[in-house]
């Protein structure tokens, strides 16, 4: 499926993007049943981002950054470009010029398994990115990979018009058609979630509220006053 | 020893903590004679802060956070929570919810050889952590480990009541016998360096400051003028 | 070559270490043919910083910093101090004392592939510092190395006098005679990029502006409606 | 999709198998377009061996190696045991009781994103593990995962069924429904191969057999007696 | 603790160290409640060899083996060489000389947290070795480190006169203190698993055997007939 | 420098390279004083080899190898083929058709900074291969690189024509120019050990033999009986 671009992908719509990035990554990943995680080393070049929406999707050759060039014109308002690689690569596929004609089109954010470059113009801009590394390093334009087509990137596939949501604490991906659903479990782990932190903030203990004692106990937890008592036991 | 929690466990006081956050980690490492220092792959996830604590430990298995709710409940105003791993693991096992609960309990900071989430509301919060990685990843809660035992943790054991002090440069650990003597030494060491800052800041040279040039000669440095003259000897 | 230090080292004039952290790592690194980046895991301690100057080079041995003394007193006004390792080190090679008396005779920063610590210190004092790790981690002072000797460094060779730029992106350096032909380089580049930004910003494509499309015709980029036309076929 | 076993998926061929266990990982992975290879810290325990089946897939929690027990039963003769890790894990999840039990039922190798021990004794025992580690470190049996759901490990979608082949070289899998095609690409290929092998075992150039040199002038490659013309131009 | 060699240490009988090594790491690793194992990154350079012994432990610095010579002086028949370095280091400490005087001695072989060298003539001498790299890189003798004082290594404490087990799997220490319990605990693990291992053989599952389907059913896994059925359930 | 073939580079004679492979990488880098050797990545396929021979350089871009088939034109009876990467590369550059075109031209090794594949059948032919990875992903044929210009590689220089040493232990280079000298110090070298060898078979001490006590006194060296006097001391 090498030297393809698929022009027709499913939209996320502008109030499924918003209420994505309003929940937020973890919960978000919570939220489908601990899936849909990118690997960790996926990580944002700024801080305080949190960003949804539909992926465009790149798979690039090592070291050639054309396809993101093709995949541009592929790209509308409130998606977001995300671009995997054949094999490991750390070189600098993006930087600032490829941002503009991104921001000039609406996307929301770029999230690339490569590097990176023009950062601190990137975040001058306000154009957030989450990559696999910083690197000046330039690429060439030399070999066809295709655009819109499902990718591997950082553990976890991705299919075009999946709902891609990033923040400071990484990237997770929702399948398209499990948006609504994910939106759903989300907020109600939310609301769940704001009555636990008032009761843990006034002092309660989780042990308490999750009522997690008397497995504890059945597991066979046992509560010593020394270490010495164990060793002498 | 493993499902074990320990009550009793000695405390740092507060002025030892204060004195040793003040030192900072470069100094306090040094002053203790280079010795319990983490591997530096334990990294904060803010900037500027400097904490200092007693240790609560708990040894948690991969993927499995339960401990942790085990330990707030351990945990006493001025603590550090320190977390080890009893494998290689970058789940994300602390999050917003638990940083509730430990602020609550005038917990100073976390240290954990494994991910940790939620980490743009925990820098808003005010909550310092120190970690191996950020990764929204969930945790399951299915397999005792144990708090407030002895655990190596980034190369370093830590037992309950030892001092931790972390900052910007990463964490070090004071054992509790060595607290009175090591903050005397730090002290000691940072009043010796504003003098030599003074002098270094005024153009003096180190080399001269410390006496540096005999012992260089004895070992056989030469200056020479052009890399020519070495080449050519 | 261990044990030496040697004297006399070509400058960089302070318009052209201007030139060159005006222009950037990326456009250096492209203006000089895609040349000259030193690895991506040398990373800012610092953000929003862009410097560049004439290398003082350093060889030191693993954990030993005695050679960073040494080469204090070779540094002129404008200089960027390089510190190589003969084997991969994570030592805390370098803090705000050295800092202090670099600042002092006017360098401009540091490019190390070990550690450094001090790092808050660092930033307050702006001193900047591009690493391979922050850490705490002393060092001894017993083992000879060399000053001003060529290095390879992070994947590149730097001799004493070239030109060293450092930003948020990383570290390029610009062998000395090679100087203005890369300024020059980099200046067409980036006049050539300031209209590109324009016309992209303004919505215009790469695929049109570069003239793309051809080629990627003629190497057989097909556009597609959907993926099962593709499966179909 | 966790806690489900799926106990219906396709076959491969006994023929199927050998035929791509014969082609081997490397002449596999090109014969379908350069697709499918498993990231190479995926390492065989032995040397020269290869094997090829139908993937019995298992999705496993870090450290809890509870699945591969349910795993076994769906095992049949000729097929490859796939285990996935829901996240990155090291831990020595299999051993000589395991591979007893499935040479039983005549099970041909192992493929496993974690850790293995007991390698000496299957070395004798003649079982065949291709694995992210050696690791003698022990497992719970806690958390429920999956049997027979397609997984992604080591940056590739393996579904049930799908062949997968394993040699010295790594791993490819090849998906249920390109298994013909991708043996006559293969045995193609090597038929190809075999007489450029043969013609370049004779002193024959690859530039000449291959017809690369108008290529590589077109592209602008020039030939130099020495390297010093180059900077004199 | 730095430049101290202590003299007395306990010694592990030449009965119980071939009980350990007998057993094999996995096993004992099991058999002291799954602790510990040394972090799989040290590795054996040789195959189908194992060893135990009462360790001789060293604290080095990076780059610098001076203390291996000291130590040697400190060994005896059956002991166990162990290095532990203050630092991250793949430097080569150790090569066929320092072999041939330990061999001179009885040392049944060395752990060490760094690199090695001469691999291929310490397979021909027959002195094994587990590492954390072969690396030819030479050091030097310059600072002071410690002999016979408790270092962590690979994540793991080990005291001098504690039991060290090393085979094709990795490393293990067992607390001096707990040698015989654990060699009781391992020799019933052994028994009890030869008759698993048989009842393996001839076909019966480990589901069965160890009773897992009841408490699997109570954790809900379902058994289904196709995936689909998962889908639109 | 893209785009070169060099065709004039200096040869290594026969007798040359014999007496550098029978001295071995690790002779040869102390014999030069520790340079020259590359980083302990580059690992050996096999075992028990050792070869040298003057190096033919590449440069190449990641994921494409087609440098290598025009260095093979370059290559002569006794060389050893090079191979450096633009930027950090896993893929699979090498494989047994190449080998057997090197072989035909009486080439002794292959160095590489990326992975090579068909391993087994590689090992099989007997042409030996250090690698930084085994790894069967394809490459293309798309964009120019360099042959016989000087390259980095694994953090050293290796110029056309500069001898290469490869063994188990890993690789060395040395510089054209320094070829006798080193032969003449690795020899004395050797000549020196093995009476040193004898000596430490015979049970004495290196602290003996190299007459290290006195130094190891005046550094401050402490030898007590048991840990505990340090303690209370």
């Amino acid at each position: 499926m090498t030297g393809i671009v698929v022009r027709h992908r499913p939209d996320v719509a502008a109030g499924q993007a918003s209420a994505l990035s309003a929940l937020g990554v973890a919960t978000v990943h919570e939220a489908q049943g601990r899936t849909g995680l990118l690997h960790p080393h996926i990580r944002p070049i700024q801080q305080n981002v949190a960003v949804a929406g539909a992926a465009v999707t790149v798979l690039a050759q090592p070291g050639d950054n054309w396809m993101l060039h093709v995949a541009v014109e592929q790209c509308r308002e409130g998606d977001i470009l995300v671009v995997a690689c054949t094999t490991e690569n750390l070189d600098g596929m993006f930087g600032d010029l490829l941002a503009t004609s991104l921001m000039a089109r609406g996307v929301r954010g770029l999230v690339i398994d490569a590097g990176v470059r023009d950062t601190a113009e990137l975040r001058r801009m306000g154009f957030p990115v989450w990559s696999r590394a910083v690197n000046a390093r330039g690429t060439v334009k030399a070999t066809l990979g295709s655009v819109n087509v499902p990718v591997v990137i950082a553990g976890q596939v991705i299919r075009p018009g999946d709902a891609v949501v990033a923040d400071d604490d990484g990237v997770v991906v929702v399948p398209h058609e499990d948006i609504d659903t994910t939106i759903d479990a989300g907020q109600k782990r939310e609301a769940n979630e704001t009555s636990k932190r008032e009761r843990l903030a006034a002092g309660e203990l989780g042990l308490d509220i999750y009522d997690m004692r008397p497995k504890l106990e059945a597991m066979g937890l046992r509560y010593i006053d020394h270490l010495s008592e164990e060793k002498n036991s």
